[in-house]
């Protein structure tokens, strides 16, 4: 586990940490290699980092039409409009390694617009950086054009929460100087 | 309860609400006189109810050094820069109430920046609009300037969490075309 | 009559106001309840409100095939993009007040975009926050859109007249803290 | 008098003028060789000319401390951010008339930040600037500014009323697709 | 030859010029009547003064299907986005003088959307402007706009190529406080 | 060499091509194994593609003060404000390349804000970004802050220089949809 802080805030971990919290981030070593360093940065307060990862893995993991890559692609695409370098560089990864295409991962990190996707993810992808940037403009007939691409509404409300989720995240990130965990930028390469 | 659907998404709600909903539901008709739509809105999966319930009363409801007022005071300038309905409506009721100053509550709503406010809350609300409008920009000095005003480094970590968290709101309130109940409108005027 | 000053500057009103002007704002004292403080604003200089009055009372009042509502709502909408406090509070009452409706009116000052208006009256205020936002990209296309919804070419100056003014009486506010008067807060609630 | 409609709109001038209005183009003839396109424009409605006239002769050529040059600078930096074709001509004119210095003209229509300005100059046109890029940031600290430069409050309401006339005329010329006379653009080079 | 120095920066021309950029300069003298300002800036540095006029020739002068006109239109209305005084300048006379219309060039300088202009024209000119404002969001269909107008794919790269060089020389220009010889500002009106 | 083309643009190399070029791009693949797709996608007009690499190769490998790393991490922070997916992805392989420090090269992608950069590193990045962003708000102030960070004025004209350039070249590779060669993604990771 880093020594270091993972943000410019100085809220250093609950010391020692409860049980499950142990045994999670002991998981998380197990599955992934490292604790991202967000679970650490939330472990000032175990309830905080409870209800981020409760929400997390539910819209990242959890049940829906949308699979996991193009929930990270989406997670991507937001972060990329508000330039978060620590999402862009965890959910890069994931993409990544996801998609088994590397190029995929810095093509979304770069300019989604110029990668060759399928019209569904595209429409997909358009609708998530327009609730992005401009979330004042979304209207019917932005819900019409998911839903003519085979969305269905609780598709549509999936591609919100994702949108909306790192719309939060990558705030938080930012106002706190989260950094990632140093081994995501060689992953999937 | 609202027969209307609270978006315009098709999403009903679970039917019959499990017990400790229906019973969270009804603490709300009595201390709010209404089931905010919000909730009605996430009530077709109740996992997703969970979390966003979990998180919201953490955030707004649990301990911390900022007061109920000034949390709500951020949600609402963040929704005002993302013109949200749902949450300008909802937050500016609460904010009009917990301050009781009307005024302050559509000074919020219409620009934060002419309402006279003590040079510790302009920067924490600044702080939020920077966040919300330009979060890529946000750098060391941001943070000082909040600790010059007496704002510790976990306040700073709950004002990025509460504005990160009406960037998600307000954006799937938008997704979704999300209506206030017509209650929050004449309250505390 | 207010004895504090309608905005941050220092332009004391003409003292004594000339009989004409006592008698206009006695008329505003009957019907309205108060002397606006624009126009007490305004009153440093008897020939400025003058012409100010009369240019308004010709837009807002005069004849137009437009409705004093809707007019209103051009005012809102423009005074919505511009975040201004003073043209927001005092129009915003006015179409709560003349539409019977003070959910329209929280909604126009919120975001017009999300009520629910029939397509004649939405065209019409599409064209003055695009005459607000980007006056430099109207063309021909723009007229047109408004002639397919019936606004005859007459219509479509006094559309843009009113907008115009609105982004003129805007920036006055703005540049001197104008500051509405607390009456208009809570009518037609 | 041109036979060419003077806008896109169809809205053709009383025929025959009033006297009045009659006199008053004919002095315009005899002073600057051209009845001004915008007069004519407006002159499908003897009240709306003359609200417009008025309010134009009190801010553009009544008392002020601001020089005419100064206030026809205002109109031209105004215009320039609003990229208004009819206002930049015309009063981009005005300013090498008055100035005798045609480049000083050329540098407003095209970007006032490089021209040679004194400081009190520049920050009358910064203001005038920030009134029309962004009037809803406007505070206190920008009337301080002025007043450190000697500009008193009446000149701050002058600087303000003048750059908010020019915000609402360049929308009703860019609205109306609104012609300058070819006269202007020859003109003092 | 002007003893200003042509930029804010203390760059002087190296001295003596080598022949053949005297006789380079002596041309420009004896066709334009001056050595323009924008080749004195480069002559700190032969080299770099040769890779800039190779590049401007060949894209300005050299073979091409657009017109030597409709390449300095697409310099000014890119100069004119980037508010580019020294490119303005010059290329707004080029306007003037190809055209034989002096206020088209005019109309490009201001808002080259109220300007007349055939719509092939206008299409090649968007596209230009699209590409300097955000070239980020160029897409194919962009592209089949402007052949669906004729145009080639040679033609495409050209009007790219034209519109990108503007973009570096505005940027050169503004960071260098580069000023145009004043002759340009009478020429052709 | 890529049988497929580097662009949408249908414009094939000269064929066959000069012995000069022919030499140059043996000299690329012996250095960097391969050619890059910008040379491919101009080597369609033999004199453009000289001009671009003499213009090339005097920026970036000429004599300057900027060191090498320098003008890549200029080339990249242009690239990211302009998202473009060519050179980003080539200029980022290169800072990772040069500075041996691959969370540097991924950091500038994504965000130079958040960079640990030196003061002088940092304002030099500072300049060429807003030289990108907002090329019309340069004024003098911006050069001494540069020469306040030890920056002399011919390394502004190269700050300058550099920074146009990629304004350049990102507006070509948007403009024909020009694609990295695949091999720069894993480079120096």
């Amino acid at each position: 586990m880093a020594t270091e802080q993972p943000t410019a805030l100085d809220l250093p971990m609950v010391d020692p940490l409860p049980a499950p919290t142990r045994k999670y981030f002991d998981v998380c070593t197990d599955k992934l290699g490292m604790v991202p360093n967000v679970l650490q940065a939330y472990a000032f307060d175990i309830d905080k980092l409870n209800t981020f990862t409760a929400m997390y893995n539910d819209l990242m993991l959890g049940d829906s039409n949308l699979t996991k890559l193009e929930r990270e692609m989406i997670a991507v695409v937001v972060s990329a409009v508000n330039r978060c370098f620590y999402c862009l560089t965890a959910h890069g990864a994931a993409v990544r390694d996801l998609s088994g295409d590397p190029v995929l991962g810095e093509t979304l990190v770069m300019n989604y617009r110029v990668a060759r996707l399928e019209p569904r993810v595209r429409a997909m992808l358009d609708f998530a950086v327009k609730l992005t940037e401009a979330c004042e403009t979304i209207e019917e007939k932005d819900r019409e054009d998911l839903r003519a691409h085979g969305f269905s509404d609780r598709d549509i409300w999936d591609i919100a929460s994702v949108a909306g989720f790192f719309n939060m995240t990558n705030r938080v990130a930012s106002a706190s100087d989260m950094r990632p965990n140093d081994d995501y930028h060689a992953q999937a390469r």
